[in-house]
């Protein structure tokens, strides 16, 4: 029987109904595939969790959520750990020091693997071209060559952009990487500093961005930059809305200088009724689904949880001043 | 300088313009690649190629054109080498004694393999749904688990029913071939014979049809074999039209019992306008398209020809007899 100090968990799901919402029964699972640890939870929505936070010394929630919390006292917390990888909510916010924070990368890579095997596949064969000819009730071949050997530009080699590069190594591209620091990765042939993106992107038939949004990263994507891509290449967005210039896309597009583009992510989020990218030609529009595999989410996540929770240097560990 | 007997092979192109003729160049090219053997080609469109049938003693061609040639005199003909695979066009007609019959199986496995990802994808991440959302300007998420996992089912384990078995692998979907006889294949975990279909369908979570189109398999997915299907189950036609009752595909569709189809090939080609195959629920419908890449295929089907021309026993001989 363990005596010892059992740690104070609290879980805090959204208000409204939510597909990620944490389960006590989930909890208690992770908590059993762990080895039993001596942590306690509650569960609790966001409404009705602002006392518990008195006592709290780990929060485990969404980084909306937690960044309204942020204001409010939490003297006992020593940690908090995002159901979530990116953490651009949080940034330019205080920070409580002595507060370690945590996210969940890892978790979203089989699932973007598939979402970049298809937004690559559908804009490479040409899907909403098809697709236009069979709204119209067109028999209008397009034929394409295989993918194998095109050139894939990949923004970022984290779990997002690590998983989309081996998407193009499944599909036989040739694979750049573009991080910070140029550091080499298995999916990659090569992986150049970000000061290098620049002449990549001249080299590039499709471009991912899947980088954090940082002060560094914001606007990366702007008209100039669009402008070094060859004609006809195609952009896939599964980082943030903000790293690239929305209005400057849909120009592209509809000037036909870019083949096409795959958004799954924008700014704000959804686009309001108006904006020209629900309709802009050759764009495919998708609502912020291309990560998250609710079969495994939570599960995963807080399998995380528990490994990295007490690690000394855990590699989930998020560098506010870096944004990410 | 070879003084030998140059066989003499007639090359004929549709009369009309033809994303997939066959260039003079093209021959050159690929006569010099084999070694320069001793062929002498004409290339001719086929109204100008009847004359010429006269003194040739092979023909590359299509199958449409060839099965308007049979009934002209070929007194020389001993054989004939099909720029395309499926052999259904010839079936039920009178075949010249002495005269083989080749085709160029093995030149769309690539191609197909990039069209099943995306095919496969398209269904699973529920594409048309999410396209559906976006015309309606509705950001309407959809969350799915990762493909991997799921029941692929390949009816055809030739040419292109294991490029679709390869892509379900790719995907790490547990696939089951289905073929004449069972014979295993590399890219299935299983293949059962014909015999066993109706079992397999009952545990497949996406259906691929790449099967020869045959008195056998026509008609093979026909509605009692839909309604073996799980509910929510996928279908993909990559063979032939007239393998599925389009109407009962359609049917299953409208009311929601499948989850959607990726129609390649529909019977008749294009379907007529006021088809109900355009506009079905959660269908996608590609002309012909998906396994001709137009960058390699006449030089991998001359090659093809070259290697084996001569073959004894070679591996694209056809028996029209089975109907591939």
């Amino acid at each position: 029987m363990n005596l010892g100090h059992h740690r104070e968990v609290l879980v805090i799901n959204p208000d409204e109904d939510d597909a990620f919402a944490v389960t006590p029964a989930q909890w208690h699972a992770a908590l059993r595939r762990a080895g039993q640890p001596p942590f306690t939870a509650r569960v609790l929505a966001e409404a009705e969790a602002r006392d518990a936070l008195a006592t709290a010394e780990i929060v485990i929630t969404g980084p909306a959520i937690l960044a309204r919390l942020l204001a409010l006292p939490m003297p006992r917390l020593r940690a908090a750990f995002l159901l979530a990888a990116g953490v651009d909510r949080l940034a330019g916010q205080p920070w409580p020091a002595g507060v370690r924070l945590l996210n969940n990368r890892g978790v979203h890579g089989a699932k973007l693997h598939d979402y970049i095997l298809w937004a690559l596949l559908a804009l490479h064969l040409r899907a909403p071209a098809l697709g236009a000819a069979q709204a119209a009730r067109r028999w209008q071949p397009i034929f394409t060559r295989a993918i194998a050997g095109g050139r894939l530009t990949v923004v970022g080699t984290g779990d997002l952009g690590g998983a989309a590069a081996g998407a193009g190594r499944t599909l036989g591209m040739r694979v750049t990487g573009i991080s910070r620091q140029g550091r080499a990765h298995p999916a990659c042939e090569r992986v150049l500093p970000s000061a290098a993106l620049d002449a990549a992107l001249a080299e590039t038939d499709a471009l991912v961005l899947a980088c954090p949004l940082t002060p560094a990263t914001r606007g990366l994507l702007d008209a100039r930059r669009l402008g070094l891509l060859p004609a006809g290449a195609h952009v896939v967005n599964v980082g943030r809305g903000a790293l690239l210039d929305q209005a400057a896309l849909v120009a592209a597009l509809a000037a036909g200088r870019l083949g096409g583009a795959v958004l799954d992510v924008t700014d704000p989020e959804p686009p309001p009724p108006e904006d020209p990218l629900w309709s802009a030609p050759n764009l495919i529009l998708t609502p912020h689904v291309a990560a998250d595999d609710p079969a495994i989410y939570n599960d995963a996540s807080l399998d995380l949880f528990f490994a990295t929770i007490d690690q000394p240097a855990p590699p989930n560990l998020v560098d506010l001043s870096l944004g990410y």
